[in-house]
């Protein structure tokens, strides 16, 4: 009799972005003619830039003819796209990546959520709170965690992120042997300082921990004292994997293509005490599950560096931000307390009362979308978060919006 | 400290591909001026065809304008490709299958590498031998086996694939709940029929097991007596997972689009006895751990259903199987027992001798690469795999000179 993996039963319903649905529906039913403005899920509304569309282009014309054809390709994709990853996003700024570091994937989504086959099964893990739930559910489907109570895992150790700390959690007390960090934040839009993250490169080095380091946010990185890579900390190279994605970067949400870097000085232990190098484990599990990204993708990835590509994401990202310094200005003349929205897309606003219920509040009485904190978990009870992923008419309405609803 | 998936040094070092390609590049430097004809790996050489190349460009083209743009999709695949899939590549053949029931990836080697999570680390795996690696080496990685011993995992049921039983598995006699099949096979090249299925799917039913299904090369069957689809068979829907990929279908091994079919009747069971959906428990992992296929890709695979579309991969197939019956008819004159090349890109030649052995005069007097058979598994001894995908000249080439090599 074929029996399931019986950790699925310990997860969580998340009903979150069902709810959210549900409510909006709910909401356009009774109101046919209302115009919903949504902030609430992360996803980007501008085109592709120019040109990664003339590169995508290309590749695709080269699938059409046999001389240019490409079948299979390396699964840890092409070597054109590899190199100039390492060369613009890591070298450029002092971050020692070599190309054989890179391994190119369809997701952060994916490799955030595969990453953790490769430790034990009795690893420990440290997760933030609020959190993407990713990191959780995934490590939930290992067999890592107990049921849940009061909302949370057992055998998870939470690392709160609140306004006391300026939603940069404290090093953990218990032992930790993965911990997961992701800055900017999803969903609290907080960024760290190289001093910060420099904390949690010595804590692991001296525990032998490793940091999953979630960095799909660092294209919105604009003051030039943060780091954009945990690379640019000294000694992450021994303790850190770091994720990557040209969802945010270059709009690719609809197009797919990311990477994690696995250094090769990154080490996990055998229970015999031996050594063992992630970046060969991390290839035996890419090169054994995956099957490399879509060439003609590939190449539209490559042209984000290109001097025209760079030119357009950093114009595309300029849009978002002006969106977000838009919203951010907004909220706090309306005098709520907000972080993010700097160096992110994301504005996480204290709403001093119930996330569900300002949520309501602002469907109901402004036609807005956005996204009730609790849904990240226990430390995002209270807050809202707004994304700055729209158009930024759309943006200038809705907090238009916002403040009239709440001057009733 | 981080402790490593000891599972991981269970893994015999494949060194298959990377063996070959040595031999490949030592016989290359020897004679520089020879050309080698590769019939070795399963990747196509055929552009895409003309209606996948409109529909993927129009695609690209979407992607350039805000009015138009696509960001993130649904993770089980659009419901213009799902709806598609459903009625052209099943309920047209009396399968019923709902587009509800398709899950679009970017691979087949994923999803078979990837739907064994769902299901306990104690399930009783039966695999095919010759295997193609995956089936094998992803359960490995989750637990599944003990150390191999003389090139077998123990705790694995091996179904032995022989000439004996034209290539078609008994059934185990021991218990069995996951069950891979391949057919039309990778390497074998052997079909089978509705009525040796219809016993496998009888046996899953009486014992409460799994068929995992893999059909990545049904669009090779022209014998219309053959199942193209476990569902073709009555009572598979409540014990069979199907896959299926674009990538021989429709040339897409770098293009990136495949997809899996769980049956909303397909039941697990929990330890109390307990049932549960797979369509729900896939669905949920898939959700997690999967952000969807390039919107562009999705187009260019719709492209596969319209008329020209269906014309395009039938003359594609055409093609390689004119290779296929090639190669099968060259070896056979030359007194080879071969199976497969009908109803199947691959040509399984006994050798008579060593796997490696003939590989190496292939190579070394022809400058002709195959696959040795010993590559796939114990049963594979004594094989070759020949691949029928290259170009009809090179096909006709590498004959010529097989011809001659085994003539001196």
């Amino acid at each position: 009799m074929i029996q399931m993996n019986e950790n699925y039963l310990k997860l969580q319903a998340s009903y979150l972005f069902s709810d959210i649905a549900r409510r909006v529906a709910d909401f356009q039913q009774a109101n046919p003619d209302k115009e919903i403005i949504r902030l609430g899920i992360g996803d980007v509304t501008r085109p592709l830039p120019p040109a990664c569309i003339e590169a995508f282009r290309k590749g695709v014309d080269e699938m059409a003819d046999a001389a240019t054809f490409r079948g299979y390709g390396p699964e840890q994709g092409y070597a054109f796209l590899r190199e100039k990853i390492a060369q613009h996003d890591f070298q450029s700024r002092g971050a020692d990546i070599s190309p054989e570091e890179i391994f190119v994937s369809d997701g952060a989504k994916c490799d955030t959520g595969n990453i953790q086959e490769i430790f034990s099964v009795h690893a420990k893990i440290a997760v933030p709170d609020p959190v993407y739930p990713v990191y959780v559910d995934t490590n939930v489907m290992a067999g890592r965690t107990e049921f849940a109570e009061n909302g949370r895992y057992r055998g998870l150790v939470y690392m709160d992120s609140t306004k006391e700390n300026a939603f940069i959690p404290e090093i953990p007390k218990e032992a930790a042997d993965l911990i997961y960090l992701c800055f900017p934040n999803n969903p609290t839009g907080a960024a760290i300082s190289k001093e910060e993250l420099k904390k949690w490169v010595d804590f692991a080095r001296d525990s032998k921990a490793l940091i999953l380091f979630d960095a799909a946010y660092e294209s919105f990185v604009r003051d030039e004292n943060l780091p954009r890579s945990v690379y640019e900390v000294q000694g992450a190279r021994e303790v850190a994997i770091e994720f990557r994605s040209f969802s945010k970067t270059a709009g690719f949400t609809g197009t797919r293509c990311a990477f994690t870097v696995v250094p090769k000085e990154c080490m996990v232990w055998d229970s015999k005490g031996q050594k063992h190098s992630v970046h060969q484990l991390w290839n035996r599990r890419h090169g054994t599950k995956f099957n490399g990204v879509s060439y003609p993708v590939q190449k539209a990835a490559e042209a984000v560096y290109t001097p025209a590509g760079q030119e357009q994401t950093k114009t595309l990202i300029d849009y978002y931000l002006k969106n977000a310094a838009l919203i951010r200005q907004a909220m706090t003349d309306l005098g709520f307390d907000c972080t993010g929205g700097e160096n992110s897309p994301y504005i996480w606003v204290d709403g001093r009362r119930d996330s569900w219920e300002f949520f309501d509040l602002l469907l109901n009485k402004a036609g807005v979308v956005c996204t009730p904190g609790a849904g990240f978990g226990k430390c995002g009870e209270g807050y809202i978060r707004i994304s700055a992923f729209n158009d930024f008419e759309n943006v200038e309405k809705a907090m238009g919006r916002i403040k009239e609803a709440l001057a009733d």
